[in-house]
């Protein structure tokens, strides 16, 4: 490795407003319901739960572009514009022709894409004058990135962290409570959510289905407190649409066009967040761009998951939501890719991968560890488990143009680093990490039970 | 917090020469002296321990300014110039009519300016046809960035980290693993000094002062291998004025120049590193900037130590360099800056501090993660425990400058962040942290044992 190619935007490029896909879209997602009524719901239907802005953007289906208040641009602006790499170390190591773009989203304060969203959110809370925010997290970096937003905008944050994380993965549990934050090991006896689970199971690690509830539920039941998500919902994904802006205008800078995009596959934000923009121009433009979502063959709701309404939690607070699910009763396999354990996926990218404008690759553990030590010692970045993901296909894709003898232009995101998740490395490099696989039966058994609402 | 003032430079910018601070210096450093002959060493001397090119360096007190290598300086290119920022959360919290900037050194692939030296040490070595290089480290921020520049440069690392770190910070162990690096507690079985130790006292926890003898060792006895050191030595400061001359510059652009330059101290490097570039002009131009070297009260030897020949390791196989130190056999407390955890000063800044040209400040541990927390809360971005040390003086003068109704100007250095030191915020954060202040009696019992050779 000698000098990277590293292009970053002028100040006055980082991006004004965030891209809605949805305004955009040949089929419309279909809207969420509500679990009551199963009537479709209006953005006033969430006020309850979400700031009313961006219950606003979440039912926003017609407006292409939305503003970035300049607090947030502001806020962007001290980690901002992330760097475009272009990754000749990796290149090299793969003896490959195609040329490999990465976004660097873990030069963040807090160390990955997270922030992007989190700093939208706070500001709308605070603007409406909300006083405290809750949410849930699981390896933590979500938690992490609310933490430091609320921090900003002089908000009280609780956080639900998911048990086994929380005594695993103590460094960001401490990350959230230097930034002030209070956090709570999920399930705790503090909801009746919580309880619920640890009456029946006293033992329960929990998951982020059940830590969603439990914030949900505090922030439904305390005053001049809205809940706050990471991920999987619409308006996350918008806020995440600066990465793919800046990347498109990186590449220009770098005189390419990405034939792939890749990111890892969670419930879709960063995967939306870096694709939608080069999306937008296969809807209108005629490209032929491929965007590869990269999921965990533990948790494979896109590859092998169901297109149906499901809730997005376990106790069932959330709305409806049209998505590609394996159940909200689906527990994923403690892998270490955190952030990639949840049943199901947003309600946009669920409708693309349907219409066959994306696709989904689902990698084993061991593959993506393989990958990102590769990288690691190839690019000198330790990526986090999660990141891993997108690196293993995107290494895949790399393989496929040497092979084919193809100068391809593969852009992957670099959702965040793997700093705090050093004993996931640790336990790869002693040859402890194991696949896991879901089995047919239990997939099968976990679809049985989603009620049939389409 | 709301937008950062931060500057870069563009990268022609970057400096293409280290300073040398020996050259200007009103009174040169007395030689280091071969440990039996009491002789003045030669850079030949030291060739069987360095490679030739920083034994050169380690022994020029004439040349002002020495060329970056150009693979060199193409690395700085992937993380440098570190961004400079105004620190102006700092100052609001603090109410300080101070002008506050912070160099930030924590954005490197590592998280330390540790990376400076440790890509021209590696790349002198391979320039010398070395294939093999050795190293100690404590908390592990200068293990990490050799084994990281080992691996850019194609050669092979061995780290001995002091026992204590070994176990308790296990993620900088994995770091140092995934770059490819073999790491091994320090004492060990493996060399002769550590065996003296653990022979001694089977339960040694190790301290930076032994696993610098092991590693010293290992490189002696093995064909082609290079020891490297992350601190002290005068090589080291001079790689490590990359920042102050950047820093100057960046003062520059914000239209400002530092009253006041801080930065925490251990063995010296990243003190001298932001520190010279600003003292030259004191020397040259009669700037009356003032200089302070923050040093924890567990290991005080700037401001309680002596002026004295000494050994750099503890068994002895090191020069005998002039320094102010505490005797080589001391052994800090368990304080969770372990970079700043060593009995000695290197010998150029020691040489500064007996004429005047700088002060310093005793830290206690409770003091600097104080203030390591106001930095979070107020920039975003969680210190090192070493640099915490910084901020704590930092504060000290802001609060002077507001009792004094003064507006000055006070740079300190970022030297890396405590993403990987949770642990400690932790222990702060729930009051388990405690000060270490090291007694009278204990400092003279040490210093009695050091020989008078000035």
């Amino acid at each position: 490795m000698s000098q990277q190619k590293r292009y970053f935007l002028p100040e006055d490029d980082i991006p004004r407003q965030w891209f809605n896909i949805a305004a955009v879209m040949p089929t419309k997602p279909l809207p969420p319901l509500n679990p009551k009524t199963r009537q479709p719901m209006t953005a006033e239907d969430l006020f309850p739960i979400f700031s009313e802005e961006v219950s606003r953007q979440e039912m926003n289906v017609t407006d292409e572009w939305i503003d970035i208040p300049e607090p947030v641009r502001d806020n962007y602006k001290n980690y901002r514009s992330t760097p475009l790499v272009r990754a000749t170390g990796l290149e090299k190591a793969l003896d490959t022709p195609a040329h490999i773009y990465f976004k660097n989203e873990s030069v963040s304060p807090v160390g990955s894409h997270k922030l992007n969203s989190a700093l939208a959110q706070a500001f709308y809370c605070k603007q409406q004058g909300v006083t405290n925010v809750t949410t849930e997290t699981g390896a933590g970096q979500w938690g992490c990135a609310l933490s430091y937003a609320a921090k900003i905008f002089g908000l009280e944050a609780a956080v639900y962290q998911v048990k086994i994380s929380y005594n695993q993965k103590p460094y960001r549990r401490s990350i959230m409570q230097t930034f002030g934050a209070q956090v709570t090991a999920s399930p705790s006896m503090s909801t009746r959510a919580g309880k619920d689970v640890l009456t029946r199971d006293p033992n329960n690690q929990g998951s982020l289905g059940t830590a969603i509830s439990e914030a949900v539920e505090l922030a439904l039941s305390t005053p001049n407190c809205k809940y706050t998500l990471g991920s999987v919902l619409s308006h996350v994904t918008l806020h995440q649409t600066v990465i793919g802006l800046e990347a498109e205008k990186q590449m220009e800078m770098a005189g390419e066009y990405p034939d792939v995009v890749i990111a890892c596959f969670g419930g879709g934000s960063n995967f939306g967040g870096v694709s939608f923009p080069f999306m937008r121009h296969n809807i209108k433009d005629g490209r032929k761009t491929r965007f590869i979502a990269a999921e965990p063959t533990s948790c494979p709701k896109l590859t092998r998951g169901v297109f149906q309404y499901d809730y997005g939690d376990v106790a069932g607070y959330t709305p409806l939501l049209p998505m590609f699910t394996l159940g909200h009763n689906f527990m994923p396999a403690n892998i270490h890719a955190g952030g990639l354990r949840y049943h199901g996926a947003g309600t946009i990218v669920s409708q693309l991968l349907k219409d066959g404008l994306m696709e989904a690759a689902d990698i084993r553990q061991l593959e993506s560890f393989e990958a990102g030590l590769l990288f690691a010692r190839s690019e000198g970045i330790i990526p986090a488990p999660e990141s891993c993901h997108a690196i293993a296909a995107t290494v895949r894709e790399a393989k496929r143009c040497k092979e084919e003898g193809k100068s391809e232009v593969i852009l992957f995101n670099l959702s965040g680093h793997g700093l705090i998740d050093m004993s996931a490395y640790d336990q790869y490099l002693s040859g402890s990490l194991q696949d896991y696989v879901v089995s047919d039966d239990e997939v099968a058994k976990n679809l049985s039970k989603i009620e049939k609402i389409i």
